[in-house]
């Protein structure tokens, strides 16, 4: 399936000022999400099946796909659209098997060694990881920032002609644009959506920033 | 499936000593273990469907089936025979939607309100938690007891005739015997077994006093 990214919903229940999920799901697919992603690393499996089920449901005619951060189990039973996987959850081959060739699957990459094994795994997008310092998550590494960003989605585009690449880490209104700019399909966002006091509102400005940032760079690519 | 509760070993990597946990199954189904499951609430997921195919590798040729806590995704990846699940894991029905009918579910029992909903759920044993304290998990409840393992059992075989019934907990050498006597059809064991030294000789040990116990139950019964 040909996945969306241009604006990539990413759900953690530790970046939502304690606001409900499936709200916050249905205010920023409202706002132009395309995609969302429900990220959960505390909760048990009950609750994730009972939250991610109550996330599926309030996106329920938007067309935008719910999908579940590492766990198969919890996408399955609430019957979401897929799952990211990185690189310590489930192998994506795995994971493909168990959800089949209509699921989405997409997967996080951050090294040229990632990149090596992109060319056989069966997803659906690459997500590079880390290009700005973020908050949201604890990272090691320092980050790729947005000429890094370039050269590992012309790496992607070079492994698997025409999957979407997104990017994540750090992306919020002020270098969203850059981020298109240098190369990648969409922006995944955490707490520049899902921190904003109204949420509707953010994804309809980044959405509003990625699009155009798009547009001028098929603008670009034309006249070249 | 009527599942052979009789020595039900549990394998959490934090009772181990370090060891390995393939060596360790092997170790349990060679004396006598009827029953393992693997436990980890600690790992990734690509560890865990990793190791769990390691556990299941290790059992081949023993008849002894292997359980995974909580992750269905994990059961599922790694060719399980299914999994056992707690309160706050995914629901049994949704274990059984995922995993089929041949697979094996077990849930833990630890109130009179989970007995209650027993009469529904689609498992295929039951095992009664809490019997006596325990170093291998954290309960915030006090144990219940021989007295109380007796009540639960006779609720559980009131609820649902014939599903074979085992008891976790606090459950070593000396007091086994004891937790035959109160009804239960089999032990499960963590430390008693995966923190000895000579793991095959005490599931050998182990698997001699509940057999003799439900040897004496049945002499007992038999006489009536």
């Amino acid at each position: 399936m040909k996945v969306d990214l241009r604006l990539y919903a990413i759900l953690d229940p530790e970046r939502t000022r304690g606001r409900n999920l499936a709200d916050l799901a249905r205010a920023a697919a409202t706002g132009g999400a395309t995609l969302v992603q429900y990220r959960d690393k505390h909760a048990g499996t009950r609750d994730l099946v009972a939250r991610a089920r109550a996330i599926k449901a309030a996106l329920a005619g938007t067309g935008v796909p719910l999908l579940v951060n590492d766990r198969v189990d919890v996408a399955l039973a609430a019957g979401a659209d897929g799952v990211h996987v990185g690189q310590d959850d489930m192998d994506a081959a795995d994971a493909r098997r168990l959800l089949g060739p209509q699921a989405i699957i997409g997967v996080t990459l951050k090294t040229q060694a990632h990149l090596g094994e992109l060319a056989t795994l069966p997803v659906d997008y690459g997500c590079i990881g880390g290009v700005f310092a973020t908050g949201s998550k604890d990272n090691p590494d320092p980050p790729v920032g947005l000429a890094g960003l370039a050269r590992l989605v012309d790496s992607a585009r070079g492994t698997r002609p025409g999957l979407p690449v997104g990017a994540i880490a750090g992306i919020d209104a002020t270098n969203a644009s850059a981020v298109i700019g240098a190369g990648a399909d969409g922006i995944a966002v955490i707490s520049a959506l899902f921190m904003r006091e109204d949420v509707e509102a953010a994804a309809r400005k980044l959405r509003g920033i990625v699009d155009g940032a798009l547009a001028a760079r098929g603008a670009t690519d034309a006249g070249r």
